[in-house]
C-alpha cells in the first residue's frame, strides 16, 4: 500500500542538500534552527532559508561527549556532535544558528556551540504569564533585527504577510491530515506522518506544501474506501523525534499499534495554532502558546492531550521521554496520574538513541498494546 | 583544637526547632526557602521567619521517587521527599514555600510540591541582561506583596532598612572569615565553615551573627599564632551542599586537603555582594548578581573562581556537581578548560547522596591532592 506523496517526499528530501547549497550559492542566507519556538516566518520574510538541524542519530554522540556530560539528553548531544563532526549538511550550510533557552542542557550547550558556529540564543521565559509574553515579544523583535542584519534584507510588511500566510497554509494542511487520521481505519501509518513532520523542518516550505497537497486526496480516497491501518490506536506524547530517530514509532507499529497522533514538536506542537495577524507581536503570541513541558504550569498540554485522545479515537497513550530530559520526565508523572484518573491507558517510556534497550521496550510496548 | 564558636553554633542548631515553633506559636509566619536567590530581607522586614528547607539526605529520596524520576538531582528529590515524608521540621513549620525557576528539575518539581504545601514560585530569568533584570525586579516586587499578604504585615521602609543592614552585617562577617582563611595555615577547617553556611540558612539571623562575631576573634588568634590546618589548599566550586550533605568536604579533609573556600550557594554565592540601598530594586539587583550556572553566559562565575584561587592561595579546585545537574555539569567543561589553560589544577566530581561511590571518590581525591 504505497502513497505517491510519500515517494515524492523522499525524492524531495534526497534533493534537499543540492537545492539548499544551490540557493546558498546564489546568495541566500541559511538560518539553522533547533526548536519549534523559532518563528520561521521571519526567516522566510527576509528571503532567507530556515532549516532544521540534525540531532537524531546515535553516531555523533561519542564526539559530543568529549565536551558534554554523558548524562544529558541524546538530542542535545547528537546536535552538538553533528556540528563538531561537521557531518550535518544543514548545520554546515547554516550562516547563523538560532537557539533558545528551552531546557538546561540546551541552554548551556549553546555556550559551547558558539565556539563552532555563529549562534544567537533567544530567551524563552519559564512562565506563561503576561510579563513573560512581553519579554518573549521583545525577543522576537530582536530576532527580526538580527535576521535583517545577517541576511542584509529588510523584512517588509508585505513579505511578512506572505510568509505568515504560507506557513499558516502548511499548518492548515497538517490539521487536515489530523482530521483524516481520526478515521477507522487510519489512512496513514505513524512512521509516515513522523517523516512528514521531521522533513517539514528540513525541506523548502513550498515543497512540504506540495507534498501535503498531494497526500490529502490520497488519504481522502483511502478514507472513502475504508482502507488503511487497523491496529490499536496510539497517541504519542512527549519529546520531539527529530530526523534519524524513529525508534519508538517503529516499535509501536511492529507490535500491532498504529500511531494516529503525535503531541510533540514533531507533531501537533509544530503546526497547531495559526498566526492570527501580520505583526511581530502576532507571531510572538502564536509561538508563545506552544505547550512545551519546559514551561512552569504548562496546563495547556494536558488539556490538549485529553482532547486528542477523544478527537483521534485513541486506545492508549505512549508517553515518550528522551533520557535525562527533566521537564518532560517530571511532567510525565502529572500527566500519567491525570490520564489514569480518566481511565485512559498510558505507558511511560524513557529511552535514548541506542539500540541496547530495543528488545526490552518492545516487550513492554507489546504488553501495553495487547492490554488496551 | 576546638573553636568555642562552633560549639555555640551546634547548641543554637539543637535549639532551633523549639525556637522556631515557639515564635510560630506567638503568631509569626514561616517562609520556607530553597535557594539563595530569595531575598530574605523581605521576610525579615515583615516580622516573619525565613528558613531554609531540608534537602541534603539520602533517606528521603526513595519516597520522592514514587512521584519524581530517579534520574534527577538528589537535592531536588531529597527536598520533595522531606515534605512528602513530613520529616523536616522546617518544612512542616513553613506556612509558605518560596521556590524559583532555577533549574528544570526544581521548576517542574514545584508543580508537584504545591499539592503538599502552599508554594509560590518566582521566575528567575535565563539571561543576565537589562530586560531580564527588569523582569526579576517585578518578581521581587510581587514577592513583597505576597509576603505582606501572607504575613498580614506591611513591609515598612524602616523595617526593610533594618533588615537590609542586618543581612549585610552577616555578609560582611562572612567576608571577614574568608579574609582569615586566606592565611597559611588556614585557621578553620572546611567541614566547619560548611556547617556555618548550612546553618546560616536554618538559624535565626541574630544567632548566626552572634556565632560569627564570636568566631572571628578566635580565628584571628589562630592566625596571629600561626595555628591551623596546613594540607593542600582546596577551593570547592559547584552545586550547593545543603545541611546533611558534607560528603565531599569530609573526603577532601580525610585526604590531607584543607578546604579554604567554597564558590557555592553554601559559600560565596550566599554572602557576596552587599545590598546597596534600601529599595526593592536594590534588593533585586543584589540577588540578580548571584553567579549561578543556571544563567546563560554566566561569565561572572569563572572570573570569580579565578580570583578566589589567587585570594585564598588555592592549590587545586574541586568542581562539585550533583548528579544530573545539567547546568553545573555543562558549565564544568568550560571552567575546566579555562582553569587548565592557566595551569590551575582541577578535578571534576559528580556524585549523589549515597555512600556507594565514597571509596572510589576517595581514591580519585587522594590522587589529585597528592599530585597538586
Amino acid at each position: 500500500m504505497e502513497l505517491k506523496a510519500m515517494n515524492n517526499l523522499m525524492t524531495k528530501f534526497s534533493n534537499r542538500k543540492n537545492q539548499l547549497y544551490g540557493e546558498k550559492e546564489e546568495g541566500k542566507k541559511v538560518f539553522g534552527l533547533f526548536c519549534s519556538f523559532v518563528p520561521i516566518e521571519l526567516v522566510l520574510a527576509s528571503n532567507s532559508i530556515p532549516v532544521g538541524l540534525c540531532g537524531g542519530k546515535n553516531d555523533t554522540i561519542a564526539i559530543a561527549e568529549e565536551d558534554l556530560p554523558r548524562n544529558i539528553c541524546p538530542l542535545v548531544k547528537s546536535s552538538y556532535g553533528f556540528k563538531k563532526a561537521k557531518s550535518c549538511p544543514y548545520f554546515e550550510a547554516a550562516d547563523v544558528v538560532i537557539g533558545e533557552t528551552t531546557c538546561d542542557a540546551k541552554k548551556k550547550m549553546f555556550e559551547l556551540l558558539e565556539n563552532l558556529v555563529n549562534t544567537h540564543v533567544m530567551q524563552l521565559p519559564h512562565f506563561k504569564d503576561e510579563k513573560s509574553l512581553n519579554l518573549w515579544i521583545s525577543e522576537v523583535e530582536e530576532l527580526k533585527e538580527l535576521i535583517e542584519k545577517e541576511s542584509g534584507n529588510t523584512i517588509t510588511e508585505e513579505a511578512l504577510k506572505e510568509a505568515v500566510d504560507k506557513v499558516n497554509k502548511m499548518r492548515k494542511l497538517f490539521y487536515k491530515i489530523y482530521d483524516l487520521r481520526a478515521n477507522h481505519p487510519s489512512p496513514i501509518k505513524g512512521s509516515d506522518t513522523l517523516k512528514l513532520f521531521q522533513f517539514a523542518y528540513l525541506l523548502d516550505i513550498n515543497d512540504t506544501i506540495e507534498v501535503l497537497e498531494e497526500l490529502i486526496p490520497e488519504l481522502e480516497d483511502r478514507v472513502n474506501n475504508k482502507e488503511g491501518y487497523t491496529g490499536k490506536r496510539i497517541l504519542i506524547t512527549g519529546c520531539p523525534m527529530v530526523a534519524g530517530n524513529t525508534k519508538i514509532v517503529d516499535l509501536i507499529e511492529e507490535c500491532n499499534g498504529i500511531v494516529v497522533g503525535e503531541e510533540s514538536c514533531t507533531g501537533t506542537r509544530q503546526f497547531e495554532n495559526l498566526v492570527e495577524g501580520y505583526t511581530v507581536k502576532d507571531l510572538a503570541e502564536r509561538y508563545f502558546k506552544i505547550p512545551c513541558a519546559v514551561a512552569y504550569k504548562n496546563e495547556e498540554r494536558i488539556k490538549r492531550i485529553k482532547e486528542l485522545v477523544k478527537e483521534l479515537n485513541v486506545d492508549g497513550v505512549v508517553y515518550y521521554t528522551l533520557q535525562y530530559c527533566h521537564t518532560f520526565n517530571v511532567e510525565g508523572a502529572k500527566i500519567e496520574k491525570e490520564l489514569k484518573e480518566e481511565n485512559i491507558p498510558i505507558i511511560r517510556i524513557e529511552t535514548d538513541y541506542s539500540e541496547s534497550d530495543k528488545e526490552q521496550l518492545k516487550t513492554r510496548l507489546e504488553a501495553f498494546i495487547e492490554m488496551i
